[in-house]
């Protein structure tokens, strides 16, 4: 499969993002509540639709699915999936560790992911069969020996329901959790993808948040997949973790699942 | 008191101190760990050293009380207070929201504070009767109607103690949860003095975490205190609360001490 002119157009995707965003950070953009009581700001839907104008007039034919905007059907198998800033609480809060998320899924598969910090200027690409790069130099993710020795991250345990977070603590009890990191959002994927970070653990996710990290996460040397190890695509449950040493996955697997048993 | 000669010279501590930090940077640096089993890097002792070194030149009568080396009585009532990396655990992750922190105490009381992010080269400094500024431009909190309005902000769960946590969760209840933010350390203090988030309670903070936020909160128009409303001081527990909104301090004690009084 050749990607580059999809890879030109993720990069154009992502300029035309980072234009709407960075005029309304630290501005006290207007925001509103989503269905959920999540914010939403007009930085949101401005860049998606930034996006969505690009896509419409280079790829019409693809489809298009955006957190904000909703899922725009193709005439083929190539669906693309905006997140145009996940994390709008830190972009809210005065935070340069939001993201923009775009990731190509062709047969529902994720084949190229971008992760892209417009305040920084910091962008991860991901794509599958040509590894993961960081402002264009490849990246990988470190070997970890062993679960004691891991730095684990999660945006926070307001994401977890009673029984996740409890899932959550089995695991960030064995790791190095003097080390372990809260908040971030998506940008702990791509400091996962670069080596600083070796677990990320989080649940209610959704299509839109983790599509993108997959071909980062992975063409970086890790892996991704659901809370029972199994690989994620559309459909899965939301619960999503991201290693960097694909070798602890068993015992990341091991150590969640004492609660899982005691619980059920 | 005229600050200008003490300005110029916090000024200075940080510029030494990033240029110690910036090479380390997302470069595993080397680490251990501390009695408490939280990390220290190379980085750490190297910025706190290149601190001392200047004052030690410049100042040598005044006092340095710094994270990684502890006290040096001074000859006079001045006492520079030294965190060179705040977010030890948020650096070695590779975010860029950790700080230095610099704070100039004269007879006890912190009259000079700097918050410096070396990656992002972003700095607050607050000085006494001179207001509070973010790369020389001067920055104020933001007003806050209702405590339902409010975003609040901490580090994470994991450095409260139990009883904390239910009085820290009893107050973010009451806030605008859904923009609740985690992680962040002293990054979020200057988040406060710009105007993007309303509340930080924190719990555990040494004289060397919160000595230079006070000027930095006060001169943007904020307050901070311990979790009694009383002002900090070196003997403080450890429990602070900042308030972007002076006016919203007697709802924040109150939401807080519905679980005082019930756990006591």
């Amino acid at each position: 499969m050749n990607l580059d002119a999809d890879i030109a157009l993720a990069h154009r995707l992502a300029d035309a993002a980072r234009a709407e965003i960075l005029p309304h950070f630290r501005q006290q953009p207007e925001t509103e509540a989503k269905e959920d009581a999540t914010p939403v700001s007009v930085a949101d839907r401005a860049a998606e639709e930034a996006m969505r104008r690009i896509l419409k007039a280079e790829v019409s034919a693809d489809g298009v699915h955006g957190e904000e905007m909703g899922l725009e059907q193709g005439r083929n198998s190539r669906l693309w999936v905006l997140d145009p800033i996940d994390g709008t609480t830190a972009f809210l809060a005065g935070r340069p560790i939001f993201a923009t998320l775009i990731a190509l899924v062709v047969d529902g598969f994720p084949v190229l992911g971008m992760i892209d910090q417009p305040v920084t200027g910091e962008r991860w690409l991901g794509v599958m069969g040509q590894g993961t790069t960081f402002n264009g130099q490849p990246v990988t993710t470190r070997r970890c020996r062993e679960l004691a020795q891991a730095t684990i991250a999660t945006t926070g345990p307001q994401y977890f329901s009673q029984q996740e977070g409890d899932i959550f603590m089995a695991l960030a009890s064995q790791t190095d959790h003097k080390r372990m990191v809260m908040g971030g959002d998506c940008y702990n994927y791509g400091c996962l993808a670069s080596g600083h970070i070796d677990i990320v653990c989080e649940a209610g996710l959704k299509l839109h948040d983790f599509a993108a990290l997959v071909p980062v996460v992975e063409g970086a040397g890790g892996t991704m997949s659901d809370w029972n190890g199994e690989p994620l695509h559309a459909g899965s449950d939301g619960r999503v973790l991201a290693l960097g040493d694909p070798a602890r996955l068993e015992d990341v697997l091991e150590a969640m699942a004492a609660v899982h048993s005691h619980d059920h």
